[in-house]
């Protein structure tokens, strides 16, 4: 199998003794070999964050047999620090995961792990990020995982764009009980927030978000419709964000 | 004018003593009544960063007779609370800014300042982020004043889509040297990274992130070109970035 000689980049959002990595990190090996680039601490919600007013550090580690580097940065960072300074080579392939929780819809924006793959692809290479819909630390990974091996076989064999980045998702059932891919839109969605504000010992506020997730789509081509229907969610995403639909209409702006 | 009792919320990523929100606060108060909810600290380079795994702070203060909240979270973060915490109730317009250096081109992606107005766009608030192209702090914010002043009087008075967001880039030049307004879409380019390796006192290493833009875009519709050529870019952005383009080409990949 050619693929067998393939150089994997792995990262994730969740910090690199998450479950969640361990799982990806078992079947990139299956590909190539995988040299594992994660943050030494929990990144969730980061973004596309960079560090760029203070100093990255990097500690070689090992995990399982795999070179691995824990780094004290943001997912973002990883990839740069991995691409640029730590790896022999350009990679054949970043994947970034397995996440805790789902990064469907708006989710997409404000997640580690999605964010390391669309830095990926920036760099040309290209990159998919994976997440289990369960937070728990004791989530079953082994389903996901068949997944997991069956898109990192597509992506590596097939003529895909050179920096193709797909953000899959996958539901958190049993492998019997998944009804298999969909490639799809991202739904549209958005967090109603609600601060959770407390006193702390000395008397002053302090806020914690909390949230619950709004569903402002209804159809039946997006990430969101296919989860709730048991499907694996493949979201091709980029890094444009220009709105080209409304770009004509401010035309007029120009003319003030 | 109607427009005058406009609630604007001003935010940025620069920190609240920034000279750039201090201008952009000024014109700002043109138009309405106006709250500042900007981080304590600077936070360039945080994306759509939220924080999650801690607390966030809030502090009332006083900017030149305007009230203003110092917060200890992300410039997205500030606009979560101020819309659902701090602000008496929505407001008709979220500017973010000015920010100090340009957020052109893939910058969008990194940059707390549009991060933030992309989540007042989220919250269905028209949002505008706008960027000298200057980053220091004694730059000269009197000709983008001119056109902050111009853009959000646009914004507050034409009928535009609810959600608009703009990504304002205004060239570093005296006011008789710019051109004029160009809307335009996000220019191709990318960040070559370099990262400068020293160690520290113990004799461990460190790195800082260093880099040049490349450009890989010859297009004259971009936000690039315009800028290069003394125009004010007005960049529409979104917050969908599924890969539209390619959506069709990789549904072979649910019959693996």
């Amino acid at each position: 199998m050619s693929i067998k000689k393939s150089l994997i980049l792995v990262v994730n959002d969740d910090g690199i003794t998450a479950p969640g990595i361990i799982a990806l990190i078992a079947v990139a090996k299956e590909f190539g070999d995988v040299v594992v680039v994660a943050p030494n601490k929990p990144q969730s919600g980061m973004g596309h964050a960079i560090t760029m007013d203070s100093t990255l550090h990097v500690t070689k580690m090992d995990i399982n047999g795999t070179v691995a580097y824990s780094c004290s940065g943001t997912p973002v960072d990883c990839v740069k620090i991995a691409v640029n300074k730590l790896l022999p080579h350009k990679p054949n392939l970043i994947v970034s995961g397995i996440n805790h929780g789902s990064n469907s819809s708006i989710n997409v924006i404000y997640s580690g792990t999605m964010s390391a793959a669309v830095e990926g692809s920036l760099e040309k290479i290209p990159s998919i990020g994976f997440s289990l819909l369960n937070h728990s630390i004791d989530a079953d990974f082994t389903a996901a995982q068949k997944y997991v091996r069956q898109i990192i076989k597509q992506v590596l064999t097939n003529k895909f764009i050179s920096n193709i980045c797909l953000n899959v998702n996958i539901p958190n059932l049993k492998e019997e009980l998944i009804a298999g891919i969909k490639v799809c839109r991202q739904a549209k969605g958005n967090w109603q927030e609600e601060y959770d504000e407390r006193k702390d010992p000395m008397g002053r506020t302090y806020y914690w978000l909390t949230g619950q997730f709004v569903s402002e789509d209804n159809g039946n081509d997006t990430d969101e419709w296919a989860l709730a229907n048991n499907y694996v969610s493949v979201v091709p995403v980029q890094s444009d964000i220009t709105n080209y639909k409304i770009l004509n209409d401010i035309k007029m702006m120009e003319n003030a």
